[in-house]
């Protein structure tokens, strides 16, 4: 049995407690978090909940921790804290600053003996492998990520910070025609306003400038400005009722050339369609943890990403069965 | 550079030859035929063509080994056997005899310090470590692999051999409606003849009796008594005007629930679209080879397959320059 912990006790870390139920060879040993223990309830009521302050108590305990905080403020703190510690594993995904968390992960880990995983998910994470692999075999291509239908929570924040709003979820949906030309192998280029809208749905304030609002989302420069961007104003109501769910996904592909003349065309193509976004996030780092595990037992050390896991290491099979079975 | 030799020279190897000129870390060295080499046209006029016989003498002098064989009479024998000299790789792709041609070359990688990568292509190849890699992250869900639109060489050389057929042509088809269901998270329990049919263009001989060869094709066991069979006679110049080509491609799409009640279903999909079967075969075979070359340097021996191979292994670019760029 794999021994996990959980860090942090969001949408995420639900997820995560979700997929451990799913995978026979783990056991969740214990969630930890900052708030009151006492106000965690868990899916799984026998497991037991302790203060974050706790945590080195279990040292020794514990095979893999599964970070589920924040990004922005913090995965960058407790990740290489962690690590010290225990194999940790996190959803790191803000992607220009990953070279600087990498480089403070592995200089913890590498000291202590730990493998750190970062970035794992779908992007970064299974987006990323699918560049990374693409890329590699159609050497002569362009790669093109579309994200969406699916809420942004950073998006849908943004216009609940606007004066007058209540409550809000933004959709990015990518532009189906600029899909179909990458799909055709065209190789376009494309501005930022041909691949993406955004479709926003409102709760205002009673007797809020419902005009103002929209004016100020569609004019909000980098989420909004360089987009066709569409705003619903409905009831709390409607939002819980029709928005309550968390869906994303997107695509990748990498449409590439080959031949002595380069006349033929090559399409590979990446996609994922989620009715929950944190739930597939935590399948992702589930199986994740599992080769974050066999790395530790096999004695490597330090930090590392999606792209340097052997993709057996995901699977609770056997080489052989493996082979027998998938290849 | 990487020093690449090239083992058979058809449709494949000469793919080969494509892919290595995209490569800049990589160098063919030479092409070993069994056939007289001096009537073996490359692309590359500058590389030299040697009689299988001599391939010995090149040892020390070649990297990697990239056999381009068959793998009903070629691979079997000759994987092991240069296995023993260079590190090699292949696209075995009898998927039952997998293992035993894994355990073969097993045997001789591990003695002579070899790295033997097997079976390298896209299925088995990228569909496979797609099956495994979206069986491991959605633990509770089905696989399904569509072939097409795209030609079968077998199901193709199988009506050659019928009395009175001169040419032929069979295109496997996906059948649209199985596919939508699958995308749609139904799980739907498909049939042989629900997931795919048949297309078959035929040429045939002169006063050959028609009606007995469409008969003939249609109920042919294993190949085509299973399938919704459409049989085309045409004439050899529209055969070659209109099917000359070699497209294949098809899907690998995994559903899958999550969530404490199995509330959410997430759908994993993974779609080639190829121009040139054997070319795009060649270009993931070359990107593994770099992956062999360093598993070598690294001191690994034994037989391997896609599913052991990090995938940072496959490009040429840095672990940090992958992070910045592609994470």
């Amino acid at each position: 049995m794999i021994r996990i912990g959980i860090f942090g006790y969001g949408n995420l870390g639900r997820g995560v407690e979700c997929a451990i139920a799913q995978n026979p060879d783990m056991e969740l040993v214990a969630v930890f978090t900052r708030r009151d223990p006492s106000s965690v309830k868990l899916i799984n009521e026998a497991v037991p909940v302790y203060h974050a302050d706790e945590v080195l108590s279990f040292k020794g305990k514990i095979d893999v921790m599964i970070l589920c905080g924040g990004s922005a403020k913090d995965l960058p703190v407790q990740t290489p804290y962690l690590a010290e510690h225990f194999n940790v594993i996190d959803s790191f995904d803000t992607h220009a600053k990953i070279p600087e968390h990498f480089e403070n992960v592995d200089r913890v880990s590498k000291k202590a003996g730990t493998v750190g995983m970062i970035s794992v998910g779908w992007d970064p994470g299974m987006f990323s492998l699918n560049r990374l692999m693409a890329g590699s075999i159609l050497v002569d291509g362009c790669d093109y990520t579309f994200w969406g239908k699916g809420v942004s929570q950073g998006h849908s924040d943004a216009i609940r910070r606007i004066e007058g709003v209540l409550d809000a979820k933004q959709y990015t949906i990518p532009v189906e025609d600029a899909l179909e030309r990458v799909r055709r192998g065209e190789n376009p280029t494309l501005s930022t306003r041909e691949k993406h809208t955004r479709e926003c749905f409102v709760v205002a304030k009673e007797g809020a400038d419902l005009q103002k609002i929209e004016n100020e989302i569609k004019t909000m420069p980098n989420y909004f400005a360089d987009y066709d961007t569409t705003v619903h104003f409905i009831t709390k109501e409607e939002l819980d009722r029709y928005h309550g769910g968390i869906p994303h996904g997107g695509v990748v592909i990498r449409s590439g050339k080959t031949g002595k003349d380069r006349e033929n065309t090559h399409i590979i193509e990446y996609k994922l369609r989620l009715d929950s976004n944190p739930e597939f996030t935590a399948s992702v780092i589930v199986a994740y943890a599992r080769a974050t595990y066999r790395m530790s037992k096999e004695g490597q050390g330090g930090c590392k990403t999606v792209f340097d896991v052997p993709p057996a290491y995901l699977s609770p099979l056997s080489g052989s069965e493996l082979r027998k079975n998938l290849l």
